[in-house]
C-alpha cells in the first residue's frame, strides 16, 4: 500500500482547471470517492470522484467507452447508490480504477471530450452517505487524548494499564451516522451534576465534538477467521473525517461499566469524500513509540508497520458560533494536530478488531478515536481544551467564550496532507451544527 | 398491547394436528415469524410462521387468495428474504395478520385446503436470520445478574450508583449475529492472567454463554425525535432467544474504560422464531420494585408499565458436552429463571434508547442482558454459576465438571410461557457449539 506510482507524481495536472489551483483539496493526485445526486432531481444516487470543483459521475463514466477491464468493473460497482460493492472488490481493483481515472483526467487526455459530459459541479450536487454502514466501531488510538481525558477523570491513574497493549475500541451506533453537513438537536438525557445524589433529566449541558478520522472497510474477513498485519491495510478502502459528537454529562453518568452509549449515539458526522489509502502513500512515516513503552504483541507487529505504519494527515477543528455567522465571520480554528501522533496504526486497529474472529464487512466504518497531539493546544475536543469546563476559550473576533458547545454552534473539521511544493490531498470538511433541544418527550 | 382477543383463546385448536399436541412450542396461539428456505433448494428465502411441526410459507400464502386487505399487505411484506418490511408496517398490521392467520389455521377453517399446499415441514427447512439487523444494542436489565457479577469484580460496591436509574446498555456487534444452530471457533485474544503484568495472546480460557432475550424493533423513530413510554411497546415486533457468548478473560482485560468489545463480538446466537408481543399478552404481570428502590424517572414511568410491564417468560439454559453427545445424552439444564425478574421492562429499554434522539430502525435488535433470577441457581451465565471459576459444576450423568465452556460444548437456550391448562407459547431454541480455536493468525 505504500508504493508510489505515476498517480502520485506531483507534476501531474488535469484538464479540469479548478483541480490545478493551489490549495485545492481535490487535485488529480487525490481522486476521493463519494456518492451524490444532482440537487433538485429524482436521479438515483451514484458514485462520484471529486476533481477540482467538479464531480466525475462514475455511472456516466462507465457508459462512455473510455474505460475497460478491471477499471470498468470497478466503475460499474461504483454506479450503485452506495459504494459497498466497490469496497468489496478489493485493493487491486481500486488501484486499477485510480490509475485509469488519473490517466483519463490528466491534461491532454484523449478522454477529455467524453468525460467532460460526465462532470457535475459540486455546487449542484447533494452528497450522501458513501456506503451503507453495517457496523461502526470507534477506537481510542491517541494516547495524548486518552491521557488528557484520563487525567480529568482519574488524576492518580490517567492511563489505564491496558492502554499500551490493546487498541481500545467500542461498538458505536450506525443508524445516527450522517453525512456533512449534519444538523442535530441538543440531546436529552440523564446526568448527575456534582453534589447531587439523584440524577436529573434534561438537555445536555456539556456538548462536545471529537476530531477523528474514519476508515471504511473493503473486502473484510469471514466470521471465525482473523486478519494478519500483512493483510490488514488491503482491507481499508479509504479515510474520511469523523466528528464523534459527545454529551459529556450524559456520558459521565452512564458509562460505567459498559462504556459510552447515549452520550454518543445521537449523531456522528462524517465528511462525504473518502480519500483512498493509495492517495495517502506519499505521506507515510515510520511508526515509533517512546523507548520505555512496550513493543506491541507480535500479532500487532510487522516490519512494514514499523517502516511506514503512520500517516502524516494534518487535522484541524474550527468553531463558528451563531453570532460569528451573523457577522459573516469564518469558523475560527480551535486546534490543529496530525494523525502521525496516533499510538495505534490503521493496520493495528483492523488486525486487532478481527483477531477474535469478528467479521468486518464492506462498508463497515472504524473511527480512530479523538486525535489529539502531544501539546494541550493540539487537543481534538473541548473537554481537553477547556479542561472539563474549568477554562473558557475565547472564540472568534468578539467576546464570546466557550467551555462546551452552545446552540447554533457549528463545528468544521478539516484534514489534508501536504508536502513542500506538492499537491494538497484534502479531505474536504465534516460540518455539523447544534440545534436547540426539542421539547422533551 | 396487553389486550386479549380471540387469538389468545386457550380453547383454539388447528387443523394442523401437530400444533395441538401437548407441550408443542408452536400452537395456534403462538404464530411466531421467521425466515426460511427449503434445504437443498435454490429458492429465495421468505417469511414463514411456525405452526406445530410445520412452517406456513407466507409468500405462498399471499398467492392463495385466502387473505385480503391489511393482512394481505402484511403477507406481501413478509414474502421478502428478511422481515424488515413487515416490521416497518407497525403493530396494527401485525395484529391484523395474526388474526387472519389464526382464523385460517383454526380447526374447520375453510382455508384449510388452500393453505395445506403452503406448508413446509420444519425438518425440511433451513432457518435464516429473520431480519437484516442494522444496529444491535445489548442491555443489562437484570439487577440479579448485575449484582452477582459486580460482587465478583468489586466486592465493596457490587452495584454501581447508576444501575437503579439508567437502563444500562452498550452497542453490540451486528455482523457476528448468527441464527441457531451456530458453531464458532473459540476466540483468540489478549488476556492478563492474575499475577502477570504483561498480557498473553491466545485462545480464551474462560468462555461463557449468557441467557438473554432479544427484541426486534418495528417502525422505530426518526433521528432527533424520541419515543415516549406510551409509544414504546408498539415499536417492538417480537422477541427471540439470544446467547451473548462472552470470553470473560478477554473482556476482563479490555473493558476499561469503553466497555465490552472483542470479548463479545466473535459470535451472538439468536433463535430463528420471533414470538410477537401480542402472543405474549396473556403472560403480562405488574412491574414492581423493592419499596426502598427509587422510582424510575418520569420519562421511564407510565401507569400502563406499572400495571403490566413485566412478562413471565420462563428461561432455561442447558449444556451438552461432547462426551454427553457421544453417549446420546440430552443437554442438561444448568439454570432456570424468568424474564419477570427483569429490573427494566421492554418499554423502558426502548424509551431510554431513543431519548437522546437516537433513531431505532426496523430490524434493529435489542438484547435484554443476561436474565438471572434472585437465587444463585437462577443465574444465566457460568460466570455466576461457577463464581468466576471458583466452583465446579457437575454436568450430566458422567463425572464431567465445568467452570467455563470447553471445546465441543453445546449450549441450548429455551424459553416459553405457560399457564395451567393453557397452551405453551414456545420460543424454540438458540443452540450454539464451541469449536476448537483455529490456528492463530
Amino acid at each position: 500500500m505504500n508504493r508510489l506510482n505515476e498517480t502520485h507524481d506531483p507534476a501531474l495536472s488535469s484538464w479540469i482547471e479548478s483541480a490545478n489551483a493551489p490549495g485545492c483539496d481535490f487535485p488529480i493526485q487525490n481522486l476521493p470517492f463519494g456518492v451524490f445526486c444532482r440537487r433538485g432531481t429524482t436521479e438515483p444516487p451514484r458514485g462520484g470522484v471529486a476533481i477540482g470543483d467538479q464531480i466525475l459521475d462514475l455511472a456516466a463514466a462507465a457508459q462512455t467507452g473510455v474505460f475497460s477491464d478491471t477499471a470498468l468493473i470497478a466503475l460499474q460497482a461504483a454506479s450503485a447508490p452506495a459504494l459497498n460493492a466497490l469496497m468489496a472488490l478489493g485493493a487491486s481493483a481500486w488501484s486499477a480504477l485510480r490509475l485509469a481515472l488519473s490517466r483519463a483526467l490528466r491534461a491532454n487526455s484523449a478522454a477529455q471530450t467524453s468525460l467532460a459530459a460526465c462532470l457535475v459541479a459540486q455546487t449542484d450536487a447533494e452528497l450522501l452517505l458513501p456506503a451503507l454502514i453495517g457496523d461502526y466501531t470507534d477506537f481510542y488510538a491517541s494516547i495524548h487524548h486518552a491521557t488528557r481525558v484520563g487525567r480529568l477523570l482519574r488524576p492518580d491513574q490517567p492511563l489505564l494499564p491496558n492502554y499500551k497493549w490493546i487498541p481500545t475500541g467500542y461498538h458505536g451506533r450506525s443508524s445516527s451516522i450522517g453525512v456533512s453537513p449534519q444538523d442535530f438537536p441538543r440531546p436529552h438525557g440523564q446526568t448527575l451534576p456534582s453534589g447531587l445524589t439523584t440524577p436529573l433529566f434534561g438537555p445536555s449541558k456539556r456538548l462536545d465534538y471529537e476530531l477523528e478520522l474514519g476508515a471504511f472497510i473493503g473486502p473484510g474477513n469471514a466470521l471465525g477467521s482473523a486478519l494478519t498485519m500483512a493483510q490488514a491495510e488491503a482491507q481499508i478502502f479509504g479515510l474520511c473525517l469523523l466528528n464523534d459528537w459527545s454529551a459529556r454529562d450524559i456520558q459521565g453518568w452512564e458509562y460505567q461499566p459498559l462504556g459510552p452509549f447515549l452520550g454518543k449515539s445521537f449523531a456522528t458526522t462524517i465528511s462525504p469524500w473518502i480519500v483512498t489509502l493509495e492517495a495517502l502513500a506519499p505521506y507515510r512515516l515510520p511508526f515509533t513509540r517512546p523507548a520505555d513503552d512496550p513493543a506491541p504483541l507480535s500479532y500487532l507487529s510487522s516490519a512494514d508497520n514499523a517502516a511506514h505504519g503512520a500517516i502524516d494527515i494534518q487535522l484541524e477543528a474550527a468553531l463558528q458560533t451563531a453570532a460569528m455567522r451573523e457577522r459573516g465571520e469564518r469558523a475560527a480554528t480551535v486546534s490543529h494536530s496530525s494523525f502521525r501522533h496516533s499510538y495505534w496504526t490503521l493496520a493495528q486497529l483492523v488486525t486487532h478488531h478481527s483477531i477474535n474472529g469478528c467479521n468486518l464487512r464492506p462498508g463497515d466504518l472504524l473511527g480512530s478515536g479523538t486525535q489529539s497531539g502531544p501539546t494541550p493546544a493540539e487537543s481534538g475536543s473541548l473537554l481537553e481544551l477547556s479542561e472539563a469546563g474549568r477554562k473558557a476559550l475565547r472564540i472568534g473576533s468578539g467576546s464570546e467564550e466557550r467551555r462546551f458547545l452552545e446552540d447554533g454552534d457549528r463545528v468544521v473539521l478539516r484534514a489534508w496532507c501536504e508536502q513542500a511544493g506538492g499537491p494538497r490531498i484534502g479531505f474536504g470538511a465534516a460540518v455539523g451544527t447544534v440545534l436547540p433541544a426539542r421539547n422533551a418527550a
